[in-house]
């Protein structure tokens, strides 16, 4: 049989999608506005303090286009903390003026394609377990899309050699540390999860390097043979204040 | 003409998903949320009888991201009772306060690809029966998916010998050997009932075991070249504490 | 060219399946309920005459899992009747509390395939007449699927010349009587009418069996090289006795 | 570079289906419903002068089915004049108790692969004038479904030259003329204005001949290897008269 | 490694389709739409004023069909203003009767195909510049539609060496040259931002020039073998006045 690749799994991760129901939330009064956003706000304080006893992250980011208004990315040690984020989140005013769009539930991802052959531990390695239990940036936009290695016909990914597999990977993975201090990737796998294989969440200052790093990568055989993307979400960074003007209604 | 595959076929299985209407839920009394909360409880009690009198079995469990709140899986002896057990749930409060977001209808199925050659009856094995008639254990967590064998171009799992697919079958089941103790997992076949082929649904209380078994099969040839997969939909066990706090509205 | 297919086509046929508003329901009177029910009660009456009168037939049965709650199957000597009897339904107040979900538009076909060289008229031979202008049963089980025959690449059923076609259906053919006395079959061919090439429907006393002719014919290469396959629905047959009991609210 | 098929085009098109909303309907008082029916016939009266001057047709049939409960088909000499008709009855009472489920716009086409290679204007032949610009018929029966020619691996219909096209195209037009007198066709071109590059809409007195005609095409290789097909909707013809009953409510 | 194609990239890209909530919109009281217009002429004077300093531009058309009833698009130095955009016009009242139907997220993108290797600055150019910071025509029609560059089989774009590619593309500019003059065509990127890879907005005097040119096209190589294709949007120009018929309820 083939040889599987193997993983190193971290924190569970759900990205919450939502879009606003304007009509509704407009007929709110201002009060009642204010107060669905400090309850939402006091969530955000609680998710923050959880970050700073390094116990989970999240990340906060509007979407551009009909797709959502906005997404909500938790890293949580337990699939259950995950529910238990996003019912806490349903209970709120806030999500009663809200829609679902979309969702996806996954797990901070490494895969030993580009391991040492090392006998430490890998779950010690204070770089990989950075990697595993990453505290996610807060930079100016983000960028996220699901993917599947295709297995159709003579582009099968999952009938190719180990050997054939890590050779591929390096070049992808050469690729990417052009963008290093560009971009921040954060892939998470979703195989038994949700509906594609992996999830890959993009961090940047600069917006296009979400395009240039995917369009460059889609020359390269491992994405342009073996590569199926689902559909891309891009957004701007939200903190509280920012979120109070996209909410406010003069 | 090629020689089907033959199939033992045990209780009638029907999953039953569904997201709650948060904004509609709220705006209830405390007092109507604790009736219906006691009439959906009932019907938990009535299933559990059903249960010990070994007359079917049943699971529930909450679901991560916004595909579904949660899941009802039934097993029953006639396809006519899981149609009254749904109607039976859809008369229900509560499920007025629920939308339904995907079912699926199947019965449990053991292939004979792996089945000895002995005379005996199979149904008439205490073995085979306790597998073809499962109690549903009470794992953390639960993962469902659909799946069809592929039947495209050279990847055309029906057109493969009995001997093929028999090869090809035993070194599946090997890795899933491997995960013996540590996943439970229940076949169920939907050929005629429903979309797909087949169901999976996984039981464990290592939720990251889904991954790693999905993962490790994807890359031996039968879920390689034939495997064709649906949505995939995980969770954690519901008890009528977890149920009512998770419904819970301060 | 191709040798084309030749179709002997009977009565038109429409499949209503609906899924029961069962909110809006609840909030009925027992009075409305009542009332509705007999209006409805009374159409079913009606479509009882026409079918003694061997002026048409039709079948109702409820419908497992979300996908519908009952369907209503309609064959008639004309398309004009299959929409008069929609919007007859469509008028009632039962059809207020209910959702369209899926229908399909097709006629009673037999294909020439198997057809004798003789000479006679086949719409004046009493058995063809009888399978053209079928009075549906009342077994306790139905399944419906829409299909299509594949062209895709070397799999490419309307390449195939009339000879190859004939032999492969013949072996078809055979396992379909295998299942004489288990199952009985109406296929309605949709060409030009609705989505897909023909509708497969499916009535038995034994649920079990859908499952085993589908299956089985899955491995035969007119199904595993040329079948592409729709949704299946399966359900259990509805009388006025056990409708009445399915829309019972306490 | 291959050499393109070149094109006639005639008036635009819109095929505009809608749904009946019936439990709004009902809720209007008898008067508000003939008001609103009044309203619309006002519409057809206007559409009718418009054909009467040549300056459009227009065709109006019931659906069968849950696709739609009836269609209304404008041919005009602008798109302008398309997007205006539709804002019209997009204002009627009647309208606002009617679902939008599927449009399509195109403009009249006839290819150039059956020409003749005459010197003539071919926009001044009165013979390719009428079928440029048609008067729809009023025959009993209508059937629409859009279509693509595939471009997959070796069945490319864009990788074949002019010549083998043609070939094609000549053998395809000798099955249409064979329906002469049964059928009349109209061929609206898409590509650029929607998601299909060709809408078809057939015309009969008798339903049957629409399953024929598409039936028997489809062993010819310009539909079996070269066609994809997207919808199919069939109904029968509405007069104001037809149309008053199909909504009546006693 | 295959060598990947490079872009040029300009002004931001958001293309909002929305249907109107016609029974919502009458209503209103003709004093209340006569506010609701008015604050959207607002905007549009603002963004008039945006266009006339040269910071962005944008396009008002109409929407043949049901797909929509009208579309913005919005050109802008960053994302961040698209979403400001789009959430401002979210907050006027004429949003609130209507409902998104499709949006599309880009950025004007010239790629390096037919680029000279010259050594100048190409965003210093000013023929260069006009076209990433582009003022958008008010031509009597446009047309949007999504793309792909097809990765299936043999046919895979990604796969081709960067002078095949070269050479493709040369012979596509070639038929887009013939249409220079009659057609004004802006390409914006979307890898990374949007589900395709590409979005085209045609900009014509001459409605079916969008079908010549895409129907050209299509016969050659690079669309034949290498284009994959979303929905296409086509519609007619919207002004003040146009609008406000167009809204004008009796």
């Amino acid at each position: 049989m083939n040889q599987a690749a193997e993983t190193l799994d971290g924190w569970y991760c759900l990205h919450e999608f939502r879009a606003i129901n304007w009509p509704a939330w407009k007929q709110l009064s201002s009060t009642e506005r204010e107060q669905a956003l400090q309850e939402f706000n006091d969530l955000l304080d609680q998710w923050d303090l959880t970050m700073q006893d390094k116990k989970g992250s999240h990340a906060f980011y509007s979407i551009a286009g009909q797709k959502a208004d906005f997404v909500l990315m938790w890293l949580r040690p337990t699939m259950e903390e995950l529910i238990e984020l996003e019912t806490a989140f349903n209970k709120t005013t806030l999500a009663d003026y809200t829609l679902p769009t979309y969702s996806y539930v996954s797990v901070v991802e490494l895969s030993n394609y580009l391991a040492s052959g090392s006998d430490e531990d890998p779950y010690e390695n204070p770089r990989i377990k950075s990697r595993l239990y990453p505290m996610l940036p807060r930079t100016q936009y983000m960028s996220f899309y699901p993917m599947d290695k295709r297995r159709e016909g003579n582009d099968n990914w999952y009938m190719l050699s180990m050997e054939e597999r890590r050779e591929l990977m390096k070049s992808h993975g050469l690729i990417g540390r052009e963008y290093a201090g560009k971009i921040k990737q954060i892939i998470t796998g979703s195989v038994g999860f949700d509906d594609w294989e992996w999830g890959v969440t993009l961090f940047s200052n600069d917006v296009l390097q979400f395009k240039k790093i995917v369009y460059e990568m889609r020359f390269d055989e491992v994405s342009a043979r073996y590569g199926d993307f689902g559909g891309f979400y891009v957004g701007s960074l939200l903190t509280k204040e920012k979120f109070a003007d996209m909410l406010a209604i003069n």
